[in-house]
């Protein structure tokens, strides 16, 4: 095992970008569109571990789709790789029976679809045994906004999964995926990438922050140590704040957002002063694999 | 191991019916009146795989018991098997202590109770080890509908389980469960069986899907491939939808039900044209250890 | 193996203390001020196991710290221990930098807060690896009220945790952490405490149990056997009852909270008759693993 999770990661590390820009709205008639290619490539995704991973894009998560609810989106979606990959986009409503079918190398497929509905939605590869493919990097989010959203400092995506290594230089072990206990647990593909590009704020600025949890197989208790949730929105609702219609008294607060595999939501909070603040899952045993970054906050 | 979970069921397989029949209202002071009877028999409970199991009434999960709030139960519950059992129903209450107890071989007993909250409740045998009964096949749902619960075009039932094998013929082994990594993960209490028999649906119908987790170990993340979900009520509440009273926008839309063992609610969903739409749990492991299933939406 | 969960706890066994006393309001400028002693001691956490356990004042779960919305808590924390430990307390909201950090043996810190909003916030230890700190013993909870919390009957605090044993007389075993698969699992840091010293709770009144799920790894389904929660609280919000504002249409019920590590909440119900009515975590492994209590209800 050359994995040291302290370690810091190698030289042409770039960490995945978890900001998400503040959305352009549409004109009349336009569509969202994309091209991503699915790459099959040989990166660092632990310090010291080098996997042939399977991604979107070449990124591990995939790149962000953002839209508001209305929007329609029209990815073109080429297999650059060795064998079969798909995609399933949870954002939108159609028969899988098509677009959602795997693709041999060299293809490609437009998958079309109007988001409908607000959410931050998981995508992921179609390809058996899909467990294994999004072990091995498939897997993405599309950040739908309610057209009422309210406007935040700033906006960050951050999707958990999971990696089981196979050797070095070798790709997700499927009888370390079944068994489910991880090599490291992520934040946007890589364990503890935020702790050493932390993730800026300002004292004051409210800060919100997507999350999805992609899985495979655990569950995440998205927490930010030395701050609280005053506003809580999962799975297309609030829980907490976000106007008089949730279930808060208007007192309380959260301290950590639960989430099951494919379920994903936001939370928002301010820092009260300048400091590093972890964010971590508070599946302690996670955090510990990898699902930990900061907040570096200033004045 | 003669377990292939992608082969056909048996010949005489037949898959446990998910369909929940309109509710017939009760007259004035009727009761809902059934008998149980616990037998121990050896079925098919995945392809290849036989097992002696312990059911309520011959099914795994044992009959739905559906009624609205206020309605009576009373249940004969006789114990045909060869050791002791005994029932806990959620979706009642009284003291433990008398007709929760385990009855002895030959042994029954009426268990009375009013449904005065709405919800899917579970309901599972009494007796120790009660994971290992569960495991193996003790368990079932009651449905009792909110009195101003909205009018669908069709209502399902999907019970999630574990089974862990013991060997060929013989039950559920006590130390997989404790180590809690299952050999299927069902729906219904057989792997995949509505692949094999999909649900049926139609375009644009409403569909409501009654969820309950059973255990007796791990969560659920119940997703339906290429829909959405408009409406989400679990645990007595609207999470999404429903009214006015819930932290719904009215935007928003939900990928997966989250449920831990023991909890239960429904989902509501159209689906958009022609074609197959999988159910999942999205605990991508389970639905390749069998929590999977079809959907076939017709004209 | 010294280990019989059935057996009865060794003659100097005193359960925690599980009763939340009514709140003693601030007159103003008020602080609430506490000491809390870091000790490092051999106890016996299980029937027959003795683990060299840290705890905070010498009870596992450490004290629950108590107050409303706005008050001030100024905590003075002593470390007696033979290496460093420190706490994060979730309740307030200050950078992590320095009153977190982990003090030397012989140190101490004073840790001041002021409590924004309400909830039951989890307090642990703030030494590498966290996971072993918490199942090591260093965990609790500070519950807030809102300032609109309805008067009940009785109120109890339970918080679920898991050891994992290392050899008699030692300490929680790393590797097992990491594997996630513990020996026991609590309330309130011992296993089935509450079947030898049962909560008491008279029929007709209203109790409300506050429930955290201190981890280090494992969330919790929380239920009452032969009862119902027509109120549930969790992470700052109603998710049933609680006012005219949350998701529930008033007719529904809830059988059991959901809870992810470093979540929590309250649930409240009545005990329809006298008897003896188990409280478990529905992840059945878990509950035969020592989290099952008792309330006994009489006239
Ligand atoms: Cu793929
Ligand atoms: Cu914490
Ligand atoms: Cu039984
Ligand atoms: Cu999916
Ligand atoms: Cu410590
Ligand atoms: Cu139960
Ligand atoms: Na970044
Ligand atoms: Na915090
Ligand atoms: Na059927
Ligand atoms: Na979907
Ligand atoms: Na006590
Ligand atoms: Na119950
Ligand atoms: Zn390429
Ligand atoms: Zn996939
Ligand atoms: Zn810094
Ligand atoms: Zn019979
Ligand atoms: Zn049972
Ligand atoms: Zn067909
Ligand atoms: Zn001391
Ligand atoms: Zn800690
Ligand atoms: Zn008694």
């Amino acid at each position: 095992d050359d994995m040291d999770l302290m370690a810091d990661p190698g030289p042409d590390f770039t960490p995945y970008d978890a900001v998400l820009p503040p959305l352009k709205p549409l004109s009349g008639g336009e569509v969202r569109k994309s091209t991503i290619t699915i790459e099959e490539s040989t990166k660092e995704v632990a310090p010291g571990v080098e996997q042939k991973v399977w991604t979107f894009g070449g990124t591990m998560p995939g790149p962000v789709l953002h839209g508001q609810v209305g929007d329609t989106f029209e990815v073109t979606l080429v297999n650059h790789g060795t064998e079969a990959h798909g995609i399933d986009f949870h954002a939108g409503s159609l028969a899988p029976d098509t677009v959602m079918k795997p693709i041999p190398p060299g293809g490609s497929v437009v998958y079309r679809f109007t988001a409908e509905r607000a959410g931050i939605w998981m995508y992921h590869c179609s390809s058996m045994p899909m467990s294994v493919h999004i072990a091995n990097g498939m897997f993405g989010a599309v950040v739908i906004e309610p057209p009422d959203l309210p406007k935040v400092d700033r906006s960050y995506v951050v999707v958990q999964s999971e990696q089981y290594f196979g050797p070095q230089g070798g790709s997700a072990d499927p009888d370390k995926v079944m068994a489910g206990v991880p090599d490291t647990v992520d934040f946007n593909g890589y364990p503890r990438q935020y702790d050493h590009f932390p993730l800026p704020a300002k004292v004051g600025e409210r800060v919100r922050v997507w999350v999805l949890d992609a899985g495979p197989s655990r569950g995440t208790a998205f927490h930010v140590v030395g701050t609280q949730f005053d506003t809580v929105y999962s799975e297309g609702a609030y829980l907490l704040g976000g106007g008089g219609d949730s279930g808060a008294t208007g007192s309380g607060g959260s301290q950590a957002l639960g989430l099951m595999p494919a379920q994903g939501g936001f939370v928002e909070m301010t820092f009260p002063e300048p400091g590093h603040y972890p964010f971590v899952s508070h599946v302690m045993t996670d955090a510990e694999r990898g699902a930990h970054g900061l907040f570096e906050v200033t004045n």
